[in-house]
């Protein structure tokens, strides 16, 4: 099998202007840019090929991101795999014996549904599952 | 511009038979199975489409990487940039400022020619190039 491709690949960030303003120098351009407040985060996207960077900003200062990031400018977050039928995986995942932290799909980023699996069954990584609304 | 493709995401794990295992649990292959003596790694490459979920595990005791995993069993490292030309691609970051880990690239995983550039010029997320043996 070939493996999930990477959807994204997220950080949580101290500062988002800097953070965006970095991978522009870089030479990544930015894809989107949006307030996810369900979810507390300010979001910039910024293209990596045919995969993003994800910047994330906890908007309240009692978001566990905050408590994650620490006293750090950033951190390295979790990793967002894309797949066609995030039903059909979940149900899959759960069958593995998986332990899932969103059961059903939720609204991410760009119009993405998403659903994480919890990091006791990924060995402590968080792993993100991510169906893009425009199929690739 | 299209910012450089992610080649892999590299994370340290406690235990690299079990981290390849849930990984081709959840549906990846085996791309690479290496020892880097000089970089004191066993490195497991799993494909994830057309990037590589890298996983390292720390040879000694007395690696970086096992004070970075702490009791963790696994823990994001950094993330690796596809590039066509490394040397080009190092003169023009130390142009835009960036302290450089490796001015010169030295080799990598699958044959690849890598470079990290210092985690004070990102942020504190630390960045590879990676120019692939075979070119893509």
């Amino acid at each position: 099998m070939l493996g999930w491709p990477i959807d994204h690949v997220a950080l949580v960030v101290a500062d988002l202007e800097e953070s965006a303003k970095l991978y522009a120098k870089l030479g990544f351009s930015e894809r989107y840019r949006e307030r996810i407040a369900v979810q507390d985060v300010d979001i910039v996207g910024m293209r990596a090929g045919d995969a993003t960077i994800e910047l994330l900003k906890p908007l309240s200062p009692e978001s566990p991101l905050v408590r994650f990031l620490g006293d750090k400018p950033s951190r390295l977050h979790h990793i967002g795999y894309r797949v066609d039928d995030i039903e059909a995986e979940l149900v899959r995942l759960k069958g593995l014996g998986l332990r899932l932290i969103d059961e059903t799909p939720r609204r991410g980023a760009d119009g993405n549904r998403i659903a994480f699996i919890h990091p006791s069954s990924t060995a402590g990584t968080l792993i993100e599952l991510c169906q893009s609304a425009v199929q690739q």
